[in-house]
This record gives structure tokens, C-alpha cells and sequence, in this order.
């Protein structure tokens, strides 16, 4: 009658798990935290530690307990509200438990610890959304969904993500590979009694051509959905004096970088994070690049120099007192080889400024003169196609892209096959391979390997 | 029949508030974000913001319903969980709603947006907990404790704040007042009737000695509290290169400021937390203090003689290969005049290294080498008085420390009065404004005032 301890996240055999708990709200002080437990016995665990253990034990699902967590020795740790959900009406599909506590460091940290030591181990990145898949309550375009919701930077990105979670990937997808196994269904059951004179099962390929439109139609979503969710990088390169440091301010509208007369003050690149025209962008200061005898400058020197070879965009600042300088021309060349290049003309609201020349946008950093100008060129080249329908399903998951390209190939395969008229038994191995690659999107086929790789991307106590 | 819009926190007669609402979590990515909302008509006004409404409003107290909430054009922000709490089985003693969301930064300004046109204004911090008081959840010992616990940084704060949310400090100060009240009670009687033959009412002198003791017993403790709570100011000095920033990095264990053997690396003071046997300590790395003509290193000398200044204790690092300098002695000396210091001989791994002399204790930030003695230094510095009975309460709160002087004040008055045989009608004044002090603390008596500065302290959501 003995009971081996699980300390892995394998189901048992009737699909319930090991206990499990993590902080679902940042670690940082404030009003409220939140701690999550879910799996097997996880009310039973909680009892002992909570004020009112009989009551909680008897808790009907979906309901809120008042009292005190306690640690194993009875010493009250804080007063809590606990939040009880039943198998299989929880996030999880299993028991679980939330307990708000004050979002107080030492509070969340003496919880913790005391379900460590009493049954629970911790959660890891994401656990609490695969047992939701492995319950069945999530497929996995929508698990995906949530991950990308919690990353969202934008509040089209949200919007966009919401729309997964709602189910619109895993239904096109549904739709896409219902008609394939439909067809591969006559198919096979041809192949298993050719004696019978079923008629010969033709693959229909207009069927085949509208799939791979469909597809197709829905791969190239996943630019769109990239941009908006993980953002673009803008670089802010120039001499130095320019005011790359001014203008990177007043960006982010907060001082975050040290902006003084002393050449090189910037001696690193400062990052930051701002929204241009719904696109989340990272704006990224980089250091005056002059020549440096100083080793922490030379290394911010390299530094930026890796920055500006990573950006989407540079938006090169050129001081419009000095002028043009012909390192500046040698600069903005090697930029706009590699990437995008917008030039900025500095210092236009000063007396000693030249002229701007065409092609430059004149702005001054200082008084935020025609800044909107130079904020609605980088809009131009960064924002991605308009008009993509609302509720229509965009991609935003590498995976899930991969995967569509995978069907892809093979459906390609399959209409080659079907227009040169290769025996069905054939072709019926390409279409198999487009079906098996669609149900991994959903999670339909799926391995160990693929969950953790997946999953590995979460918050912990999600 | 017109219903005038409330906008300030001022009750209705029938002890309603307008509706607030504000994150509870902290505004960061997360598995969870939990909004809270209180005041009249919150679970009306929410009901068409959720996808459930009716059930939202039919919903029983404690309980969690599952569904979409949405704009106020019905498109939905995020899937929620939605907590309804009924008066006066809620925080607030109102009715309330806690929503949540996932944790994310959009889910969190669109949730926020919507309920802040949909008839919610923004909670002022501390104002879910002010509202506690005022419907008579809490005293203010006890709502101070709740912003106590958020803000503890060690366990051992941590417990002495739940220890005051469990009334410790309400049931000492509500024991005190008690005897004083009823001696004041019997010398009004006889004040009021002194027709009637009661006797001659005398001030027990013993009960007011006692009480003085009780009293200045209670307020000692404040020392006590205010270390565990705020944490003590430890800043390192020393000359150039001596080995300040690895000596502040071997402390906090990460790699915050740069060390490099470009003399001036540091050219700002560096802040981090640790806990030193239990108490937070706010460790500060300075600046080198070397004169220079840099005006950013110039400014980081000035800062950094200001951290010295405010600092509880300052650890002064020697060079062991060069030896204590005229400098460092002039330095130690001026230091040691103000504030605790330990004086630190680094560099004992390097074979150029000099013998530590007598009262200097040798280390090496490098390899860590005998560090622990230096910690043990600090902490007999730093650490206040043990044996704090578990259970006793410690006080935490100026506010409190003030109002028990102000007790204690007019109890010594008393005394003296008594004392010396002074009329009871003129002891009875002193007498009632030490009661009057005692009620302000747990906020029988209080002003608008007082609230005002005390709850402006707490985080918003609290």
C-alpha cells in the first residue's frame, strides 16, 4: 500500500499530477501577491497551513476563504484570502488553489517556503498552462496565445493575441486539415480494399491549390504578428556632441541617460523601451563614437558598433552646427548598406545652425522642434501592412509558422505528385506529412521535446 | 430624484464611498495582475464590462466567476476571473470586485482605461485600507500594519508587523486607556456632582507610575522596529583602487558595479540591498574619493560625501599593498567623528600585501578571504537589542512613538500634580489630554489631517 513520491511532471496514469506552486505576480512590493498550487491533493496540502483547515477542505469550487497562512509550526505568516477551483474547472483542470497574500517580499518568500516543505515543489516556466494542455483545456496555438498575451507590448499585440486565445488559429487550422483527412480517408480506404471496386479515388487537386492558398495566406500573417509583438530596434548612431542623447530622451521622455557637454559622457549604450505609432520599439543610445584611448570608452565604442548591426533602424543624428563631416558620410554609407537609415539634421532651433539640407529631416533635439516629423518617418518604415481584417488569425509563433511551411512543402509535394499522375499510394504518404505537421500546431501530435521547448518561453506561475 | 456625482472620498451619510479602482499588483509581466475595485454600485457598475452580467449581479459574496471583460464596446481585453465581495464582508467594509487578468502591460492600461470612464476614479494610495478604517474594519495600529508587512524587508519585520495587524498594539494601548478612563470617569463624577457625598476621589499615583512604565516600556521599542523595518545605511569608503566595488559586489553578490583598474571607475555612488544577520541593509559602493578635474567624478565626490554623512555605517577600505596613507587617515578620523566605522585591510591575498596592523581586520574582496569577520563587525554594529519576547509589540510607527510621548507627557504632568496635592479638576485636564493621545493612535479620535498624511504613505491598491 505504499504511495511513491512523484517528483516529476509526468501524469499518473488517471492524468493528475504532482503538487505544484509558484508566485504568479511580480516579485516587487506591493498591495497584493498572488500564489498559485495546483495538482493532486493540492486543497488536502493547503489545509493544515491555512487557519480554518476544515473549512477549506470542504470549499466548494469557485469560492474565497478569509484567514491566516500559517507555517508548519501554527505561526501565523500573513493574512491571506484563498481562492479554491475543482478538477476540472480551474485554469489547470486540476485542484488548484491561489492564495492573495500582502505583496510583501518576506511574506511571498515565507510561503514559498513553507509549501516547498510540505508536498509542493516549485513551478516550472509555464507548467500551469501545460497541464491545462495535457488536461485537454487549452490546444496549443491558444497556450501559445497566453504566453503572448502576458509579452504583449502593444495594445494591438494584446488585441491580436486575444483573438488567438479565442481560438482563431487552432479553427483555420481545424478547417485546413479536416478537408485533408477527409480526402486521405477515401484514399486509405482504397488502399486497404483495392478487391473492392470502389471507383478510382481521384485527389482532387483544386482542393489541394486552395489549401496551400489558405496556407500560404496565413504564414505570411507571421511578419505582421512579429512586429507587434516583439517590437523593432531603432538605433540612435552619430558623432559625438551630435545630441543622440537629447533626442533618445526625448523619445522616452524621461532622463535616462546623462546628457552633459562633456565629450563621451555616453559611455555605454542606454536602452529603452517606447511605442511609435502602435509598434513597440527598442531605442537604443549608443555611445559617441569617436576613438578612444580609454578602454570603457572603446568598449562602448564596440558596443554600439554590435547595437547598429542589430537594429531595424538607425536614425542617424548629425550635428547641424558642424555640419556634414566626411565621417559622417563614411558612417551613413556603411549604415544604409546594411539597414534602414533615417538622417536627422540637429540643432535646428540655434542661431550657428546651417542650413538643412534635402534628404535630411531638420529637428532640434533640444526643443523638440519637428520631432513629430522624424517620429512619422520612422513610422513609414517600421509599421507592417494595414488592413489586416479584424478577427482574421495572425501569426506570431516561429513554431507554429515552421510548421505551416512544413505542410506547405509537403502539400507542394502532393500537388506535383497528383499532376503527374503518381499512383495515390504515393502521394498519400505527402499528404499524411502535411496532416501530421498541422496537428502538431494544435497539439494533437505531439512529443516531450516539443512541450519543453515551448513551454521553457513562459512566466514561472503561469 | 438626482443623483449628484460624488468625485471625493468623503462617505455618503449612509457611509457609502464613490467608486475606486487601481492595479493591486506591481505594474510589471507577469502570470497574474490583480485590479481591485470598491464603493457603491461596483458590482452594477462592472456587471456590463463583464460577459457574464447577470450572473455577475446575482453573484454571492466570496465567490469567482470565469469569463471575458471587455471594452465598453464589447470587445473583449482579456479573459478574467472575477472576485465578488458584498458589504461589509470585504477589505473596505464595502461592496468590492477584484478582476483578474493576465499580466500583462496592455491587459492592465485597457482594464484600467475602461473602468476609469465606466464611473471609476483612480484610488489614492493607501485608500482601500483608509476605507477599512472608516467603516470600522481596522483601527489605525492595524492599517499601519498592513503598509508595514508590504514594506518589510526582512522575516523578522515581517513578523512584527503581523503581529501589530493582529492587534497587539491596539490591545496595549486600549488596556492603558481603559484604567485611565475609568479614573477619569470617577474624578468627572465627582466634579460634576460635588453635592454628593462620594468621598474624596484620589488619583491612584501607583496606576499613573504604572502606566508610565507601560507606556515608556511600549515606545523603547521603536528603536527596535525601525532597524528590522527601514534597514540601516552601510556605505563603503576608501581611496582609489583600494577595492571598494569588490568588496560592495562580493557583498550583494552580483556583478552591479563595474570593476576595472582604471583609477575613478566608479564615478557614481551604487546602491544595493542585502540582509546582515536579519537586518536590511542599503549598502552603498561611492565614488573614489580622489580630488579631480572631471566634472562628473567631481559630482560623484559630492554625492558620495553625502552618503557618507547619512550613512550608520561606514566601512573604510585600505589598500594592503600600499599601506594606511596620510589620506586615509584624515579620512577615518573625520568619518569615525561622525558615525560607526570599521576599518577594512584588503588585498591580504596578494603577496605585495603589507601585515594588517592591530584593529584593522584583513581581507580580500578578491577571494573572499576572512570576509565573514568583516560581516560579524558589522553586524554587532548594526543589530539591535535581542530578546524581544515573541508577541510583544514593537512599535514601527513615528506617528505612534509621537502620540505615546505626547501620553507620557501629560501623565508626568499628572503625577506631578498629584504629587503635590494639586485640586483634581486641574490633574483631570492632564488626564484627559493624555486619553486624547492614546485614542488618536488607534484613531478613536482622529482628523481628516491625520489620515491624509498617514495613508499618502501606502502603495496604491493597498
Amino acid at each position: 500500500m505504499s504511495t511513491d513520491e512523484k517528483t516529476t511532471a509526468d501524469a499518473d496514469s488517471d492524468g493528475v499530477h504532482d503538487p505544484i506552486a509558484a508566485l504568479a505576480t511580480p516579485y516587487a512590493q506591493s498591495a497584493v501577491a498572488v500564489i498559485r498550487a495546483s495538482g493532486a491533493r493540492v486543497i488536502e496540502l493547503i489545509a493544515p497551513l491555512f487557519s480554518r483547515p476544515e473549512k477549506l477542505r470542504d470549499a466548494p469550487r469557485y469560492t474565497i476563504m478569509h484567514g491566516r497562512f500559517q507555517d508548519r509550526d501554527g505561526r501565523t505568516i500573513d493574512e491571506v484570502l484563498v481562492n479554491v477551483f475543482r478538477a476540472p474547472h480551474s485554469y489547470t483542470g486540476e485542484d488548484s488553489v491561489e492564495i492573495n497574500s500582502h505583496g510583501s517580499l518576506p511574506v511571498i518568500e515565507r510561503i514559498l517556503e513553507t509549501l516547498y516543505s510540505s508536498g509542493f515543489r516549485p513551478a516550472e516556466p509555464g507548467e500551469f498552462t501545460l497541464r491545462a494542455f495535457l488536461t485537454g483545456k487549452l490546444d496549443l496555438t491558444r497556450a501559445e496565445a497566453v504566453n503572448e498575451i502576458i509579452r504583449a507590448r502593444s495594445d494591438r499585440a494584446r488585441s491580436l493575441a486575444m483573438n488567438r486565445l479565442g481560438g482563431s488559429i487552432e479553427r483555420a487550422i481545424d478547417s485546413v486539415k479536416g478537408r485533408l483527412v477527409d480526402i486521405l480517408a477515401r484514399v486509405e480506404i482504397q488502399l486497404d480494399y483495392p478487391e473492392e471496386d470502389t471507383g478510382e479515388v481521384v485527389i482532387p487537386p483544386e482542393v489541394i491549390d486552395e489549401t496551400i492558398v489558405r496556407l500560404e495566406s496565413l504564414v505570411a500573417t507571421y511578419r505582421i504578428g512579429r512586429v507587434y509583438q516583439e517590437g523593432v530596434r531603432v538605433a540612435i548612431a552619430g558623432r559625438t556632441n551630435a545630441g543622440k542623447s537629447s533626442l533618445f530622451n526625448l523619445f522616452v521622455r524621461e532622463d535616462r541617460s546623462i546628457v552633459s557637454d562633456v565629450p563621451g559622457t555616453t559611455r555605454d549604450y542606454i536602452e529603452a523601451t517606447t511605442i511609435i505609432d502602435g509598434v513597440p520599439v527598442r531605442l537604443f543610445d549608443t555611445a559617441g563614437l569617436r576613438v578612444s584611448e580609454d578602454t570603457i570608452e572603446t568598449e562602448g565604442v564596440r558596443r554600439s558598433e554590435s547595437i547598429l548591426g542589430a537594429a531595424d533602424l538607425v536614425v542617424y543624428v548629425v550635428d547641424g552646427i558642424e555640419g556634414v563631416v566626411a565621417d559622417d558620410e563614411r558612417r551613413v554609407e556603411q549604415i544604409a548598406d546594411r539597414v534602414p537609415c533615417v538622417v536627422a539634421w540637429n540643432k535646428i532651433d540655434l542661431v550657428d545652425a546651417r542650413v538643412c539640407p534635402a534628404g535630411y529631416i531638420g529637428i532640434s533635439a533640444e526643443t523638440g522642434e519637428n520631432v513629430e516629423a522624424l517620429r512619422a518617418a520612422i513610422a513609414t518604415r517600421i509599421t507592417p501592412e494595414r488592413g489586416v481584417a479584424d478577427g482574421r488569425p495572425v501569426i506570431d509563433s516561429v513554431r507554429q509558422k515552421d510548421l505551416i511551411e512544413r505542410a506547405l512543402a509537403a502539400l507542394r509535394e502532393t500537388k506535383v505528385g497528383v499532376d503527374a499522375g503518381v499512383p495515390v499510394d504515393a502521394v498519400a504518404l505527402d499528404l499524411q506529412e502535411a496532416i501530421r505537421a498541422l496537428g502538431e500546431i494544435t497539439g494533437e501530435v505531439t512529443t516531450d521535446d516539443i512541450l519543453d521547448a515551448m513551454f521553457s518561453g513562459f512566466c514561472v506561475g503561469k
